[in-house]
C-alpha cells in the first residue's frame, strides 16, 4: 500500500472540533471529553464482539478495530475516539513475537536482554502498517466531524516490554540495561522509536487528527535518566510525524517529577495521572501547557455526588492551564460501569453550557 | 510470653553506633549503610538455609529468622542488621489466612472487599508476636554493639494486600474502597495500625534499637487520599512505640510527591526512592531532615566505574541533609551479586575515612 503524501484531513472535517481547537490551546466554551481505554473490556458491545478473537488479531482486523473503535463514540458522546489498538502492535508488525496474554499483558517469545539480541532485532523498516491505515481509513469514514486520536507507545515502554519479557513492577531489568549496556540501550531505544513513529505515523496519515504517545512506565524512572537516556527517543519517534499538522498529547502514569522534560520533546499537551492535581501540574508547566486528565479511576465506583464533586474539582483546577481537555488519570478500569462514564460527559458538557448561559 | 515494661536496650550497647547516632540526626566521621533486604535472596548461604521452608515459616522460626538476620552483617560489614521477617507477619498472627507465593508476593485466601469483610476481621488484639520477640531476642544478642532495625508494613500498605488479595499494580481495588467505602476504609486502616504497630513495638521491646515503616505502596496514591486517608493511620501505628526511646524511619516507593507528609506523621528519618536525587529530596523537606537512600538498585549490574561514581553521586547529596544513611532506593534485587554490596560498603566507609585523614 502506498501511503499518501498529503494529510488526508486537508479536507479540515474536524478542524473545528471542540478536541481539535483545545488540543491546540484554544479555550471553548464546552470542555472536550474522552477516556483513555474507552473503547475495551468496559463495554458489553465490546466484550460481545471480541469473542473468539485474540486481542492483537482484533486490533490487526480493519473492521472489528473500527467499529471498536466506534463503539464508546456512540454510547457516551465523547468528544474524541482513539483508535483500538495495542502499542506493541508496531513490534508484531515488525516482526517481533509478541501476545498479549488475558490478564497479564503483553509477553515475548524472546526477552531482549543483550546487545547481540538488539542486533537481531527485524529492521524497523520493514514494518507493514497496511492493516492499521485500512482500519483508520474506515473509522475516519464513519466518525465524520468527531475527532479520531492516533496513538503509539514511547520507545522507553516499548524497551521496557522487550527486555522484561512480561509484566514487570519497576522494570529493573530494563532500567538495568540502560546502565549496564548504554550503548545497546540506545540502539534499543533507536530502533523502538522507528517502529512506533511509524505506527503513529499511519494512523495520522490515514486521517487521525492528532497523536498521542503514551510512556506508560516513565514513572519508574529517574528524573536523570529520562532526561539523558529516554526523552531523546521519545522527540525521535515524534519527529516522524512533525511534518503532518496535527496536535499531540504525551502521556505517562507516575510522571509528576518529569512533566516538564516529557512536554519538551515537543509536544502540545501533557497528560496528567491521578496523582497530581491539574493546578499543581500547571505550575509545575510554568501555566503555558495545554493539559489532559485527570479523574481518579479510583472514583469511578463511589457515589455519584463524591464522583461528580470530584469531576467539577478537576474541571476548576484545570482552568489553571490555557486549555483543558477532562480525561481519567489512567485507562478505564475494565469493571467500570458505562453508565458513569455517560455521566460524566453529560456533567463536563453542561459545566461548558452553564457557563456559556451564566 | 510477658514482654518487658521498660526498653532491653537501657544497657546502651548501640546507642553509640553510627547508625543510631545518625538516625538521631548526628553526622560522624563515616556515613554508616545498610541494604533493604540485606538478608534475602541475594545471598547463597540465605537461600541453602531457606530450601524446603515456606517463606513466612521462615519468619516466625526464631533460630532461623535471627540466622538469616545476621548472613549480611557477617558478609557485607553493613552498619545494621534488619529483621528478617515480611510486613504480612502481622496479618498472620492476628489470624488472617495469608501466604507468600514465591515468585508472586502476598496472597490472600479471602480478599476483604466490603465493610462486613472488615468487621469479620479477627481482633487486633490477638495477635501473638512471641516468636517473633524471641527471634529478635536472639538476633540482637548476638549482634552485640551492631543496632538491629525492627520493622513494619504501613497501615495503607497493608490495606492493599488485604483488599487485593494479591499482586497489583495501581492498587485501584484499594484506592476504590477509599472512596467508594470510607467508613470501612478507615475501620481497615485502623486496624491494620493497631496489629502493624504491635509488630513493631514486639520488635523493639526485644531489643531492636530503630524502627522503619514501609509504605512501599504509598506512590499509588493522590496527594490529598495520602494525606487524609492514610497519613493518620500511620501516625497511629507509629503511636504505639512513641513511649520507646527508638529512631523511626519512613519509607516508601514514588513518594516524591509525599515526602513531607510522610515526614511529619512523626518520624526522624525519612527514606527516598531513586527516583529523586537526596538533594531535591532534603529541598523538600526544608533541610532539615535526616535522609536514608538512595542507589538505584538498577546500577547494581553497571561496570563498577559507573556504579561507584552513582555511590559518591549519592553520599555528595546527602550532603544537603543534616545527616545521612546510605542504602539502595528499593530493596536488594533477587539477582545482585552480593560482592557488589561488600563494595560499596567498603567504599562508603572509605569516604569517611578519607574526609577524617584529609
Amino acid at each position: 500500500m502506498t501511503l499518501p503524501v498529503t494529510h488526508p484531513l486537508s479536507d479540515g472535517r474536524t478542524s473545528g472540533a471542540p478536541l481539535v481547537t483545545t488540543y491546540r490551546g484554544v479555550r471553548g466554551a464546552v470542555t472536550p471529553v474522552w477516556f483513555m481505554r474507552q473503547a475495551g473490556r468496559s463495554l458489553p458491545e465490546y466484550r460481545e464482539l471480541r469473542v473468539g478473537t485474540r486481542m492483537l488479531d482484533a486490533c490487526l482486523d480493519p473492521e472489528l478495530a473500527s467499529e471498536i473503535t466506534l463503539q464508546p463514540v456512540r454510547r457516551h458522546g465523547v468528544d474524541a475516539a482513539i483508535f483500538f489498538s495495542d502499542i506493541v502492535i508496531p513490534l508484531r508488525l515488525a516482526g517481533v513475537d509478541v501476545d498479549i496474554e488475558p490478564g497479564r499483558g503483553p509477553v515475548l517469545a524472546s526477552p531482549i536482554r543483550s546487545a547481540a539480541d538488539v542486533a537481531a532485532l527485524p529492521s524497523p523498516s520493514g514494518a507493514d502498517f497496511s492493516a492499521v491505515s485500512a482500519g483508520v481509513a474506515r473509522t475516519v469514514e464513519q466518525l465524520g466531524t468527531t475527532p479520531l486520536i492516533g496513538f503509539a507507545g514511547a520507545p522507553f515502554t516499548l524497551a521496557a516490554y522487550l527486555v522484561e519479557g512480561g509484566p514487570s513492577k519497576d522494570h529493573l531489568r530494563a532500567r538495568t540495561m540502560m546502565h549496564a549496556d548504554p550503548d545497546a540501550w540506545a540502539a534499543l531505544l533507536g530502533w523502538a522509536a522507528e517502529v512506533t513513529g511509524g505506527f503513529l505515523r499511519a494512523q495520522i496519515l490515514a486521517g487521525a487528527s492528532a497523536g498521542q504517545l503514551f510512556d506508560s512506565w516513565v514513572g519508574s524512572l529517574s528524573v536523570a535518566d529520562y532526561v539523558e537516556r529516554v526523552a531523546p527517543h521519545s522527540a525521535a519517534a515524534l519527529a516522524q510525524i512533525a511534518d503532518l499538522d496535527v496536535p499531540t498529547v504525551h502521556f505517562g502514569v507516575g510522571s509528576g517529577e518529569v512533566l516538564k522534560p516529557m512536554h519538551e520533546i515537543g509536544v502540545d499537551v501533557v497528560g496528567v495521572d491521578w496523582r497530581i492535581p491539574l493546578d499543581v501540574a500547571s505550575s509545575r508547566l510554568g501555566g503555558q501547557v495545554t493539559l489532559q486528565g485527570n479523574i481518579d479511576p479510583a472514583l469511578l465506583a463511589a457515589p455519584w455526588p463524591v464522583l461528580e464533586s470530584h469531576v467539577l474539582d478537576v474541571l476548576a483546577r484545570g482552568r489553571s492551564a490555557p486549555a483543558h481537555v477532562v480525561n481519567l488519570g489512567h485507562g478505564v478500569p475494565p469493571e467500570t460501569d458505562p453508565a458513569v462514564l455517560t455521566r460524566i460527559v453529560e456533567l463536563v458538557h453542561a459545566q461548558g453550557e452553564d457557563r456559556v448561559d451564566g
